[in-house]
C-alpha cells in the first residue's frame, strides 16, 4: 500500500528565500512543485505548462466555475491559481507536493485540505530582509519599502501557520523543512495504518 | 529571553528499545531525563536521586495529595510517579525534558500539558519484537508472551500518540526522534513572538 504524500505549502515575504529554497528541496528529495494557472501573457523563455499554465479569461473562469482550482487570488489584474488534478495525483502517488503561494491563497489552501502543512519562511529580521532587497540591485528604494510593508503585513497570519522557518542560511532553512516532512511523516494521524502493520496483518 | 523547553514523552512496548534510545538521545543533545519517585525498594546499586527518588508509602502519598506529581501509576504493589518540581524547572530553564514513561502515565501528562509530545516507540512488527526478547535470553518463553500480549494492548492507545516512530535501526529512531524535536521548535504555537523578534521589537 502506498502511503500518501505529503502538501507542503510555503509562503514567505519577498526576499525570504522561497524560490531559491524550494529548488534546493527538489534537489535533496523527490519533491514535485506544483505548477500555477495564469491569465497573463507568458514573458521571455516561459513555456506552458514548465513555468505556467497559461489560460485564456475563459478558461481560467471555467477552472474556477469547475471546482478545479485548489485556490486562486487575482494580482495587477491577472489571475493565478493552483490547479487541484496536478496537486492530488502526484500526492496518491506517494510524492510530496510543494506549493509556493502567498498567505491568503495557502489559507485557503489549507480549509479545503488541514493535513497540508503550513510554512511561512522568514528571513532573521527586518533589517536582514532590507539588506537583502537592496543587494538584489533590482528595484529602487521605494519598490523596496512596498516590499518591506507588504511583508510586515504578511506577517500578521505567522500565527495560523504550523510551523516558522527563519533563513538564516539556505542550507539550515532547507534542512529544517526537511525535518518538518520527516517528523509530519511519523504524525500517529497519518499513519493510521500502523497497528495493522505491527501485527503484520498488511 | 530564553525559549522554554519541550516535554518528550516517549512510550513503547519493552523491546522497542525506550531504553538505549534515551540513553542516545542524551549523548547526542542536551536532554534532561526525568527521575521517577518511587514506594518500591532499592536493588543492588541503585541510588536515590539518580535511577529513582525512594519515598516511603507515606511520602508518596503526601506528593499526591500535594499534586507534585504530574502522573502516577501503581504496579505490583508499588508506585511510581514523576515529580512535577524537576520537569518544570528544566523547562524554564530552557532544557528539553524527556519522561520515559507506559501509556496510561503519558496520556495522564499530555492532558495536564496538552504541549508535552506523545511519542510512541514501535518494534518494525510484532515478529522482530518476539526475536528481540527471545534473543536477551533474560526470561522464559511465558515471560516474553505476557509481554507481546501486552504490546499488543499498549498498541490500541496509539492513535492517541502524536508521533509513531518504528524503531528499525537505534541510529536511525534516534535521529528520527531529533527531527520531531526540531520540528516542534518551529512550530509557530510555540514561537508567538517571532512577529517582534522580526521586528527588532525584542
Amino acid at each position: 500500500m502506498k502511503k500518501q504524500g505529503l502538501l507542503l505549502i510555503i509562503s514567505g515575504p519577498s526576499g525570504s528565500g522561497k524560490g531559491t529554497i524550494v529548488e534546493q528541496l527538489k534537489a535533496k528529495e523527490d519533491f514535485s512543485v506544483s505548477i500555477s494557472a495564469t491569465t497573463r501573457a507568458p514573458r521571455g523563455a516561459e513555456q506552458d505548462g514548465v513555468h505556467y499554465f497559461f489560460r485564456t479569461k475563459e478558461e481560467f473562469q471555467h477552472m474556477i466555475d469547475n471546482q478545479e482550482l485548489l485556490e486562486w487570488a487575482e494580482f495587477c489584474g491577472n489571475r493565478y491559481g493552483t490547479p487541484r488534478t496536478y496537486v492530488t495525483e502526484k500526492m496518491m502517488q506517494g510524492q510530496n507536493v510543494i506549493l509556493e503561494i502567498e498567505v491568503q491563497g495557502a489559507l485557503q489552501v489549507k480549509k479545503l485540505y488541514p493535513k497540508g502543512i503550513l510554512i511561512f519562511l522568514v528571513p532573521p529580521n527586518l533589517e536582514e530582509l532590507g539588506r537583502r532587497l537592496t543587494n538584489r540591485g533590482t528595484e529602487d528604494k521605494e519598490a523596496i519599502n512596498r516590499r518591506i510593508h507588504r511583508a510586515l503585513e504578511e506577517m500578521e497570519f505567522v500565527q495560523e501557520y504550523d510551523y516558522v522557518v527563519i533563513n538564516d542560511t539556505i542550507e539550515q532553512a532547507t534542512e529544517d523543512i526537511l525535518s518538518i516532512v520527516k517528523a509530519e511523516s511519523m504524525k500517529c494521524s497519518r499513519n493510521k495504518e500502523i497497528k495493522k502493520i505491527f501485527k503484520g496483518e498488511i
